[in-house]
């Protein structure tokens, strides 16, 4: 592992992704390509309506889900789904997240076979 | 994938270890048992010596590194070190993190043969 400026910097876990909420509701959304009901997502996600909604217009400022209400009044509806764009930067932002594991799990390596980092 | 209540809430993913700057001084440590000293850690991890001393406090009241200066004035020199309690912690953070993974890849898989999540 070279000990390079910068190889712990990460600096591609965008903070628009990597934020524990939005990485939870970014995943559920990879999983429903057809989108997510607002209460369905609230409750996949353990979020208040109030949280859910903050997060949602952090990402869509973003560029990375879209949110469509459709109905008036109690008959109303908000489905959520994550957009292409959406799709291609959560790819990228989980190929930075293994190279974490990655340099992570060449320690625990290092250290099963006696060979101690130094 | 059963989409039971919080399911994608990713409890496990401490703020305290999550913080991507936090992420990478802790993967750095990891890296060396013996310890770091500051200006190498800041420089690994691209960060200034007041944001890496603002996220060493976080991480040391959590009791997950130890900072210990030797010497005085310029002859002064600061050890970073992992404590047994960060590498058990950083440990089991990382385990949650492959199981993001793990969901993220379970959405990939069923695109590649067809079977689109639903």
């Amino acid at each position: 592992m070279a000990d390079t400026p910068g190889r712990f910097a990460y600096d591609g876990l965008d903070r628009v992704l990597h934020e524990k909420a939005r990485l939870g509701i970014l995943t559920a959304l990879a999983t429903r390509p057809a989108g997510l009901l607002f209460p369905e997502l609230a409750s996949l996600c353990s979020l208040t309506d109030g949280n859910l909604n903050r997060h949602l217009d952090v990402l869509a400022q973003a560029g990375l889900v879209s949110v469509a209400k459709e109905g008036q009044g109690r008959a109303s509806r908000t489905t959520v789904r994550m957009t292409p764009t959406g799709r291609q930067r959560f790819r990228e932002y989980l190929a930075h997240l293994e190279q974490v594991l990655r340099d992570a799990a060449a320690v625990e390596a290092a250290r099963n076979v006696g060979l101690e980092p130094t």
